[in-house]
Formats: C-alpha cells, structure tokens, sequence
C-alpha cells in the first residue's frame, strides 16, 4: 500500500496557507464537538525518522485548547512496562472521553522495529498483528475514534534531514541511531512498513499516508485528515451505533448449566485442616517457582452475594508472599474508569510477570451487573463475551495462568448466611439493603451467569465452578485448582 | 493460522450421533427465524480437493426446507463472466433476505488458484485481497451473514481419498487434474491457503476450519457453526443494528457547490449542428477501438427532472453501434431487488468488456431518493458514500472508464420545462405529479446533491457537471466528456 501510494500534488503557496488558515479554524471548531459528544479521540503518528513527526504534531497542537490534549511519547519501554503484555503500555494511556491523545510512535514503530531487528520471530510478529488488530477494532467499537497516521519521506530526503540535523550541536541529539540504520536500510524498512500497514489497515481504523517533504503541507494535510475523521466519528456516536455483534471463533468447552450443579459436596473437618496446610505449603513453593521463572498469574473471583468469595479469597492469599501478590477489590467503576473503555482499569491493574493478581470480582461485571442494573446498553454486553475473550486470550499469550472461578451456592443457602450476617452484630457490615435487591432478581442473575460461563469458557481461560455450599471444600478445591493450572504452565516450560 | 490450527478432538461415536441429531433439529429452527427475520446467509464452503464439500453440504441440507437455499457450484467460470470484473459471478449470486446460498467454492478458490498458478501477480493478488475484504464487509453492513468455512484434510489423507475416488470408475470422474496437483504440491498450497485466510479474517466474516478427516464429524462441526453463526446475525438484526459510517480514505478532489456553478453557458445554433457531427463521428471510431481493446465503459446520468438527461443520453447513444451499448433506464427496484444488497442490480447491469454501458439514473439514487424518501436508513445513506466509491473502484480496477455526469439546471428553468410539457400535449406523458413534488423538495435534494458530489468526487471517477439550461450545451459538452476520458484510456494501455 505505502509503496503504490500516489501522493496528492501539493498546493501552491497561497492556497496552502489559505487551506490551513481554514483548517486550523475547523479544527478548533470540532475540538469543541468532541468535548460535547464526549469523543475519545487516539491519534498515533507512526513513520520514518527525521519526518517530521514531531514538529508537525507541535504545529497541530498549538491551536487545540491544552486542557483537552495529552501527547505521549512511546519510545523506550519502562521496567514496568516490559514486565506486562505487549499492549500494556499503549491500553493504559487511552484517553477518555471527550479528550484527544496523541501518540508520538506506537505500536507501530514497536513491534516493526522488533521485526526488523530480529528480536520477534515470525510467528510472534503475526500474533502481534491480530492483537493489534483487536485491540483497535475494540476502541472503535466502544466508541473511540482511532486515526493512524504515518509520516512518509523518500531515502533522499530522509538522509538530506538527518545530515542537516546532525550538523547542527542544537538539533543532533534529535538523530538516532536507528535513524541512521533506518536510512541504510531504507528499502528493507519499507518492505516490513508495508507489510504491517496492509495487514493492519483495517476499516474502522484505516491508515492515512502524510507527504511530510514539507511541514507546511504535512500539516495541512494531517488536519485535514482530523477534521473529517472526527465528522465520521460525530456521526457514529450521534447515531449511538450498535457495533457489530461478532460471530465467535474461540473454541468454546460445553459447561454444565448452574441448576445441575450438584452442592451436595462437602470436607470432612479434620480432612480440611490437614489438607489445607498441606496445599499452602505447596502453593507457597510454587510461587516462588514463578517468580522465579517470571510467570505471572491471574485469579478471577465471581460468584452469589455470601459465596463465601473472601474466605476463598483469603486461604489462597495465606499461602503467597506479601511482597509477590495482590488482591484487586472491585467496585462500582470511579468517574476516570467509567469515561474509558471497560477493560481500563483490569489492563492497569495487571500484575508484573512473576506475580500473582487476585481480583475480587472482575471484568465480567459487564455482562452480569451492568448488563442486568442497565448500566451498559445491550450491543455493549452483547458484545463483551467476545471482547473479554479476546482480553483473557491478550493475557494467555502473554505467558499469564488465568483461573476464573465461579463461587457456586443455592438460594437457601444464600438466605440461611444473609440472615445470619443480619444477626450477628460482627458480622452486619457484610450486608447491605442492595445485597436483599440482588437476591430478587436470582433467576435473571442466573440466566445472565449461564450464558457467561457457557460464551466465555475458552480452553486457555477455562471457568471452575466451586460448589461452596460448603465453604471449606470450596477452598480446598480453588487451592487445588490453582496449584493444578500452575504445575501445568510450568510443565509446559 | 491455518497452519497453527488445533483441532478440537472428534467426540466418540455415541456423542457424534447425539449431537448431530440435536444439531439438526437446531437448524432447522434457525432456518425459520433467518426466513421470519429476512435475514440473508452466504454460506461459503472452501477447502482442500476431495476432503468432502460436496457430500457435507449434501448431508446438511438434507435437513433444510428447499424452498429456501440455493446452492451454487462455482467452478469454470463462462465466457459471460470471464468479460466481467473478478466478483461479478460472486455478487450476482448473493441470496435474497430470508434465504441461504451454499457456494460451493468461492472467491477464495479463485484467487489462490490463480495465485499457485503463476496467473496473477502479486500486485493483482493483493488488489484482489482488497476486493475481497470490501465486498465481504458490504454483504454484512448490509445485513448479510457470512459464513466462511474451509474444510481442512492432510496430504496423506487427500492422497488417499484420491486413489479411492480414481480406483472406483463410479467416482474416479470426481477427481480433477488440479487436485492431483494440489496433492502433489501440498506444502505449497497450504503456505498459500494460509496466507489468504489470514489476509481475509475479517472480524466481520471471520474463517472457520473443519476438520474434514470423517464426513459426520464434518456435518456437525458445520451445522454447529452455522446455527452459532446465525444465532449472532440475528442479534445484530433485532438490534437493527448501525453498521460503523467509515473514514473515507479515497483521495477525493474539490467540486463546486451547484449554486456556484455558473449556468449561462450557450451554444451557436450553426456551430451545434456542426460539432455534434463531427464529435459523434469521432465518438463512433473510439468506440470500435474500445471494443476491439475490450475496454468497457460506464456512462453513469443524473440530474434534476426535465434537465434534459433523456435527450442527452440519445445524442451519445447515436454515435455507437447498437451491437455494443446498452441504456439502463433505473426506475425504483422490483421485490426481488429490494431484497438484496441494493448494488445488486447495478451489479447485474454491468457490460460485458469492450461494451458501453449508459445508466439513466443510477446507484446514486440511494444517496438521494432513497434518503431524502426515507427508503433507507439515515445509517444506510451515510454508510453509501463509501460503498459507492469501493464499488467504482472495482469498476475502475476492472479497467472500466467510469463517467459520471450531473445534469444541471436552474430552478426557473425547470419551471419553463414542466409548464411547457404540461402545455404540449405531446409531451404531457414526461410530466408527473411526482415531478411537481420533487420540485418543492428542490433545497433538501440541492443539499443532498452537494453532499453526494463532495463525498464522490474521486480521482478515479469524477463527476461532471453538464451546464443544461442550454441542452445543447450540455450535449455537446457530454460528448467532450466522454471522448476525453476514453481517449485518455486508451492511451493509457
């Protein structure tokens, strides 16, 4: 594509600047838009060094109101950053609604750079493009409006630029070495630019090519560009569009229905005791082996008000080290959370490689409260099973276990622990007015959780259901099954 | 992807059987909802030679109302679609709302053949790709379900089933040269397959692998696919559901706003008859050259009523061989168009190579009739910008000179047209009530003609604005139009 672009002509003097005098003012015009129709706008400026990339995005900026912008430059990875999956970085700077972010170098520049230097295979390059192409297809279809750009310039200009820069003491510390690599090896680059460009031109975010030999005119062009991408966006959000539902392609494993369950299990008390030290034991040993081989593990907790959760919770907790886990309460979503895409606030709250993270209560929130309370609109629940599939499939490949448990009671038992908690004065914190309201609506909870387990109950993010009725063999069981998973992962080293 | 494929492990004998029973009676169902909810399903059945197509998709229907699907053999293609653009036997054949089409091979086959066969280059493959990815996305923000399925053997099994099939006189006519040849050269094939599944895995139309090594095992792995598949197409229906308006990424010159088009242009009475003369004679021996370079050529007519589109078209028309050309004339569609994809009809319409063919009225009516009607949806005519633009690329790509003209004329002199129709008993058959209520909506279609002619302005198929307050004017300067671009064509090859 890059390579059988045909440039547009450039205007003439006078008309570039009578253009840009215009779309400068536009431009202003639909800022104000995107702020009122809270549009997430990401706009990421990929293309050769010594473009003119920043520059440019300088020029743009300087007529856009400060309060509504960030630019983020994405070049080296933090320590942080290399410890998470590969599209960390880039999910946990999404703007929110309403805001613009520019991204100075993307995913782009990453993972082609790697290609180039040899330092992915090509298997991993091609599994890099399908995450990308999910991750952006899911900013598009929660709302966002996603433009890429990328900066073209010949080898000539390209190496004129560089020698300009790098003759200047002011400027030369703007050259890179990869620049430089990058102009000797300016038609190898362009063969991989191509070839990523194409595979990830995709039509809900398509890429657009600036002839950036004039900065002047790669302006005019970039605005331009911006204008009418925003109008398109504007009308897809007053049109409050349903994105497209997905037919599913993850191989799915059949799951008993929640009413065929059986809750008749149980642990004989002295069993559990012994039982229960003896898995600690084995957790704790296991957790080390992680750390040390740098695998980073993931616990999902979803189930019934009084499942016994915490408890669950708690024994797993007891057997790791402090300085290696953490235990993710999760509420209602805060305003920060709630102006961005769902899965926000999990990608930040993503463990480092080699560390366990418990969430308590998770992502599925979406298509169990929010989908039933109507805080999401019903393409967004309708579309979720496959996003979080899509997400828990981002993890896996990362190298993360993912454990989703189900936290099984029935409705007597839910009632006989309420009533319980009601009296006990120790215990009343632990219920609340919103906890008897959710008890009213079991049978659509049920309903909701039934399509959840059966939709998201993939093979490398399996669901466990814990018949918890009796809590102590609910424990033993999640114990077992986390040391299971673990062993697995680590066998398969 | 192909190629990493896991494939899930074939349930024993007992669970085959119940669940392709299950799985029967489902379809069954799912082919009265897809029938009640008008719902159109493009089932595409690729894949190895002798894994099995045929006598899978034969044991699916077996379970199906006849009434209600088609199936297609879409091997050799006819010497009527070889002077086609490459989707035209595609798109002909889409199903009408409420009814499934099995193509048995498709587009995919095509491509890939023509790939491994050295036939086309790697340019012409990718455009093709493009295509492909266009056309697929059209059929499913039209509404369309498309289902992709590839039916996957290995060599070993391929060769056997291919001793089988030639050792047998009752089937040895089953197996054709190319599949001796994709045997032979699996490794090849399967690096080509591969590469277009994964060029072509749409989120919109995703592919789906059959593990084809047990013909019942292949029957369910499809039947279970398409009731999940048509499951999500009629979740997205009932949703009634806005397909994304997409960023334009077609470079699209400027065109002047109607009222800035100046329309006091005239011709000389003596100086017509002369130029009409010698421009049609002229338009006559490009003609023949057209025909004998096989070039074909699309005259596309709008404009306001009584703007003289009629008298227009027959000064062109005179010049051609009436052997080589054919007039359109688009009135509102029948049932059976309204029905499908509403490009459709244009789609059937197209001429051969070498042939002419004159549009009056065209696929633009869905931008204005149909929008300011309200025939279709707002989401409908504003996703059509695009689709239309996708479509005369094909076109172009194809080789097609593509030439639109706008008919243009004051609002005065519509007035002086319509009285002097009315008034005329001759031509009082050319005058409708629905001229007159057209007329008082002349502001909106005016914005709406602006909106088209802006957003459709492409470099590859611009429009022309023939100035007909004088026809004559108009004729003589749609002439020019027209010999212009074919002889730009022409010396283009």
């Amino acid at each position: 594509m890059l390579k059988e672009w045909v440039k547009q002509s450039k205007p003439d003097d006078e008309t570039l600047t009578a253009r840009l005098e215009q779309a400068r003012g536009e431009l202003g015009k639909r800022q104000m838009m995107v702020k009122e129709c809270k549009l997430p706008v990401l706009v990421i400026l990929d293309g050769w060094g010594a473009a003119g990339k920043g520059s440019v995005l300088g020029r743009v900026i300087k007529n856009m109101d400060p309060r509504f912008f960030k630019c983020e430059t994405l070049s080296d990875k933090t320590s942080e950053e290399t410890r998470r999956p590969f599209l960390y970085r880039y999910f946990v700077r999404i703007p929110k609604e309403g805001q613009f972010s520019f991204f100075d170098g993307s995913w782009m520049g990453e993972v082609t750079t790697d290609r180039l230097m040899d330092k992915i295979s090509a298997k991993e390059y091609k599994d890099h493009l399908t995450s990308i192409k999910r991750f952006e297809r899911q900013l598009t279809d929660n709302g966002y409006l996603v433009v890429k750009l990328f900066f073209h310039i010949d080898s000539k200009i390209q190496k004129k630029r560089i020698n300009d820069l790098e003759s200047d003491p002011v400027t030369s510390w703007r050259v890179s070495d990869f620049d430089k690599w990058q102009n000797k090896h300016y038609k190898k680059c362009l063969d991989v630019y191509d070839d990523y460009i194409e595979a990830t031109n995709q039509f809900v975010a398509p890429w657009y090519f600036i002839d950036s030999s004039n900065r002047k005119w790669a302006e005019l062009q970039m605005t331009e560009i911006m204008i009418a991408s925003i109008d398109t966006a504007l009308k897809n959000s007053e049109a409050k569009k349903n994105a497209p539902i997905l037919q599913n392609t993850f191989a799915l494993k059949k799951i008993p229905l929640l009413k065929d369950i059986p809750l008749d299990k149980t642990v004989d008390e002295a069993d559990y005791q012994k039982e229960l030290d003896e898995l600690q034991d084995k957790l704790k040993h296991l957790h080390n082996e992680l750390y040390h081989k740098k695998i980073p593990v993931i616990i999902a907790y979803e189930g019934w008000d009084a499942a016994g959760k915490g408890g669950n919770i708690k024994r797993i907790a007891a057997a790791l080290d402090p300085r290696g886990y953490e235990v993710h309460p999760i509420a209602s979503p805060e305003p920060a959370e709630k102006a961005r895409h769902y899965l926000w606030r999990f990608w930040r709250r993503l463990p480092k490689d080699g560390h366990i993270a418990i969430f308590d209560r998770t992502w599925y929130g979406r298509v169990m409260v929010e989908r039933l309370e109507g805080f999401c609109s019903e393409n967004d629940w309708q579309r979720a099973y496959n996003e979080i599939n899509e997400f828990e499939k981002e993890l896996t490949d990362w190298g993360a276990v993912v454990i989703k448990f189900w936290v099984q009671i029935d409705k007597d038992t839910q009632l006989a622990r309420f009533t319980d908690r009601q009296n006990t004065p120790e215990k009343q914190w632990k219920i609340t007015d919103e906890d008897w309201r959710n008890r009213e609506k079991w049978d659509l909870y049920e309903d909701a959780v039934n399509e959840m387990l059966a939709k998201t109950n993939t093979d490398f993010a399996p669901w466990h259901v814990l018949e918890s009725n009796d809590k102590k063999y609910a424990r033993i069981k999640a114990l077992k099954t986390v040391i299971k998973a673990i062993e697995k992962k680590l066998a398969s080293l």
